[in-house]
């Protein structure tokens, strides 16, 4: 990385400019962060839940390749780094309050999102029945 | 509500139970919260993102009925407990570690699940140009 100034976006306005507004000013929490949906392009199927710093949003937005600020190791994070299963992305979205975004991507390399091997994160259904704890049932998918 | 005692989840175990076993160990924040993607469970798209803590959860499970915590208001909401628009759970899904939560959802009332009167919260794609500030554009869906 360069010695740049770090990247900024415009702080958020009144609630009708960040809801109904053109302008991309997230609601960053507390730690900095926003929260990222991503979605795979093609079958719409949930693959992953991550963060993203002001850096990673700015990144994602520059390269069209997803990048992350991964909590437990404190640094930026361009997925896929190691594997090989860097996230393209085909659109980025922004839900109302601007604290969320949500990647429609296409999965490189293994085509493999999760680090378990897994195509998606969200590879186990809770199953639920009155009176007794909750189950995890692996999906097919 | 009656002064039962306040919903509980096994703490989360070793990697390898919380990763891949069949026990519903929720990983809950420092603010006691998992996030909760919304899905249309008909069309896929992704209609919100929320936070819900284990008293949410649990009456998300044993109701079918999506429950979040406001952290605005800091209660339990019933989603669409005054629109009407509440959010019936098809399927539920968790992540790896845990700490995110899938639903795939049916939404009541009028069919919309974002408080502006959208379908989805996330109307408006972020258009990126390079050197460009990035902008909102409103989605048709």
């Amino acid at each position: 990385m360069t010695d740049a100034p770090p990247p900024t976006f415009p702080s958020p306005g009144s609630t009708a400019e960040v809801e109904q507004g053109t302008v991309l000013s997230p609601k960053f929490d507390a730690d900095g962060l926003v929260g990222a949906i991503v979605t795979d392009a093609a079958s719409g199927e949930v693959l992953m839940f991550a963060w993203m710093n002001a850096e990673a949003l700015r990144l994602s937005l520059d390269t069209g390749v997803a990048h992350f600020w991964s909590r437990s190791r404190q640094r930026i994070w361009r997925k896929g780094e190691e594997s090989g299963n860097t996230l393209a992305i085909a659109e980025a979205r922004v839900d109302c309050d601007q604290d969320a975004v949500w990647l429609k991507v296409t999965v490189a390399g293994a085509g493999v999102a999760c680090h378990t091997g897994a195509r998606s994160c969200f590879y186990r259904t809770i199953v639920s029945e009155a009176g007794a704890p909750a189950r995890l049932a692996r999906t097919a998918s």
